[in-house]
């Protein structure tokens, strides 16, 4: 069993929204779990004890991505400046109709390594060819929810190859791998393709993570086709009877969040998306008042360009205080509950990650705190909102194992994976008329 | 006279809004300009020219900060979710009241190295104390438009002690230092200041730098009071009669926008801090259509927590789209037009900086292109709207000079920076009942 026992670090910690840095922590780390968080903690007798030097360091748990589409890294810079209806049908469809799985495996990796250069440890990805996405998770030794993206058009069949995937690879990776279902959303597979998904999902004991209520056009078109929102038509077909994470939700009516209030369900917000999409914006406190999880996310790069979730944090505060005209609006301790114990709560393990406490996994990120642009450090929960940014995690620690130390990556060959992608992207960036993997509804 | 000689970079191009990327150029610079740039330029046979590796890095002109308050660094983090008048009732203006010359020097010194790290060659700064601030430029080896702010309740003497600045400082440090007046804002001075302030300027053949229409409520107060907005109070009193910054101007009417596109007047553009204090929102195409220059700025880290102008221009993008709610509003080109373009022209330099071409002034900065989160690099332009942030300059030059390289910053020490400030920091933080340098209109 490995085990590391870091230094004289400070320790960033909520207390119910009220953020406090603890200083000179020591942090034992017993195989996956954090074992003890104190002062001058005993350094164990432990020939196997590797220890890191936190001295300067700011240990906060590990980031965490609530919704990706991770492999997109390769797209990144392609789709600029479009509508939404060209960016679906006009490229990122027929760009997506490209890919490989090879492909995906190393989109994935180029990804993950971003990822924990931005100290982000685990990551909600929805995509396709997922077996390659799980075996770059075994790789890259991030922590992963997995489901395979499916659409309607694509029938039971496919249905059932996502569900072979979720039975492939449950807990796999020394169980940092956790698999659900992926029905895109509801405009793209309709009610019934969604009443057989919940099915599927119940049976295999998972959750499902989805797409829902993204444009107000969406909800329109639901009303105008089915009747109903798109969130009542998860709950109408039982989509909502399993744990769920729902990608993005910008337009729940009230109805809608009175029905997730009840359920298990979680939001991913990836407000970098919204605002480069022009997709508008949702007032938080909506669903937070409600006692709706909320979490951060990227989305994919393909629209928000990054998979940083530092810079979506602090997007998601301002945004906020912008969308009430009130700067008192999302405090920094709410912005930070949101982004540690709110995307915990999304990915359902609210009880295992989002804080560094004795008990809970050992993803932890370690930011250093020598920068001029957070300094002086006299509110360093600020800083981490409005002033740190991705380049400053030093080290990241995921299922109590070293992914980077003093900003190397210790799991994935950056080199490589460029090389790798590098040979591929004249391809990828073809677009061949009338191939794309789906339509968008004009 | 210092000659550098980058060898092997790829350069930024605007090119009228279509950026363009030239691979694998050389760039000489002879003193403070730059006097070739192309492929294989011959390497002068001159034993004073030193040689830069510019391979792998991207060259862009230097960015631009159009209206700042530098040393306001020292209070990073000290304001936070309160109201706009709390912000300067009970929190700015008295902080501001414990400053002395010395605070000022050691706070313009720390956000001078924080630009120069994230590649920021010029600033605009309106502070007071301001030959402490020129003493940091001196020091830094940036460019700097510096005006002493000063409000009407101080007085006509300390009008003319700003005038006096402006002549001790006008030109000095081989002419990297530009000194204007900055009385403060329509409604911290009122008409008959402000034409006071106007004469002063024609007088001394300077510019003046000045707050205007940040919030609608100033806007309202000003046809309340004088009936007339605060633009047409600038445009009546003479203060347009001479180049001008205005910081903010948020809120003009379309008849202001019109008295603007007939004078020599820019608008410097800090969307974080509007977004952080619920400020509201431009739609800038208003003032471009008009051909009123707009510039990027950070406002002071009071507000915004950073002096960051790439992540200025990434929100700048990102809240345009959003206020149009169209994601073709403000192309990738657009708004780096903005960022160097209009910046220049802002700072009243737009045949000198804002582009990198024989002749110009030799202000550069240089991005690694290596970080997997800009990688692909299928649009560099687009990766640094998007993608790219601070931590990625490499290298700047200012004047012909080398201000960082390798990010080691070769003119100011970090070290000795932050020690003065940590010795302060207790005094700094300080705030007595009833002590201020101004109010704020409730």
């Amino acid at each position: 069993m490995a085990s590391l026992f870091i230094c004289g670090c400070d320790v960033l910690r909520l207390n119910g929204g009220e953020p406090q840095i603890a200083l000179q922590q020591d942090i034992e780390i017993r195989g996956s779990k954090i074992a003890a968080i104190g002062s001058d903690l005993p350094l164990p007798a432990d020939a196997q004890m590797q220890v890191i030097e936190g001295q300067g360091l700011l240990a906060i748990p590990g980031l965490m991505n609530t919704h990706a589409h991770v492999p997109m890294v390769l797209f990144r810079g392609m789709v600029e400046d479009v509508s939404v209806q060209s960016w679906f049908n006009d490229y990122v469809f027929p760009l997506e109709s490209n890919l490989t799985p090879e492909d995906v495996y190393w989109g994935a990796l180029l990804g993950m390594a971003e990822m924990i250069e931005n100290g982000v440890t685990s990551v909600a990805d929805h995509y396709f060819f997922m077996d390659e996405v799980a075996r770059a998770v075994e790789t890259s030794g991030m922590r992963a929810n997995l489901a395979w993206a499916v659409f309607g058009h694509q029938g039971e069949a496919q249905l059932d190859e996502t569900c072979r995937f979720v039975e492939r690879w449950q807990g796999k990776a020394d169980g940092r791998i956790t698999t659900w279902l992926g029905p895109h959303a509801p405009y793209t597979t309709g009610p019934d393709f969604l009443k057989l998904s919940a099915v599927r999902a119940k049976n295999l004991g998972v959750g499902i993570h989805i797409h829902v209520s993204e444009t107000a056009e969406q909800v329109a078109l639901s009303l105008q086709e089915h009747g109903i929102t798109p969130v009542k038509m998860l709950a109408e077909t039982g989509v909502l009877d399993v744990p769920a994470i729902l990608g993005h939700c910008l337009y729940p009516t009230d109805e809608d969040v009175q029905i997730l209030s009840r359920v298990s369900a979680g939001v991913a917000h990836a407000p970098k998306t919204y605002l480069k999409l022009g997709m508008g914006e949702i007032k938080l406190q909506r669903l937070l008042d409600a006692g709706v999880p909320v979490g951060l996310a990227t989305d994919g790069a393909g629209s928000s360009n990054t998979l940083d979730i530092l810079e979506q944090l602090r997007i998601m505060a301002l945004v906020q205080k912008h969308a009430y005209q009130d700067p008192t609006t999302m405090p920094v301790g709410e912005a930070l509950q949101i982004a540690f114990e709110g995307s915990a709560q999304v990915l359902q393990m609210g009880d295992s990650l989002g804080a560094l406490a004795p008990g809970r996994f050992a993803d932890i990120a370690l930011l250093r705190q020598d920068g001029m642009h957070v300094f002086p450090r006299f509110d360093p929960a600020a800083n981490l909102v409005y002033s740190s940014r991705g380049a400053d995690v030093d080290t990241v620690i995921c299922n109590g194992e070293l992914l980077m130390q003093n900003r190397k990556l210790l799991t994935i060959d950056k080199e490589q994976v460029k090389k790798e992608i590098s040979a591929r992207l004249h391809r990828l960036s073809q677009r061949t008329p009338g191939k794309r993997i789906a339509v968008y509804p004009a």
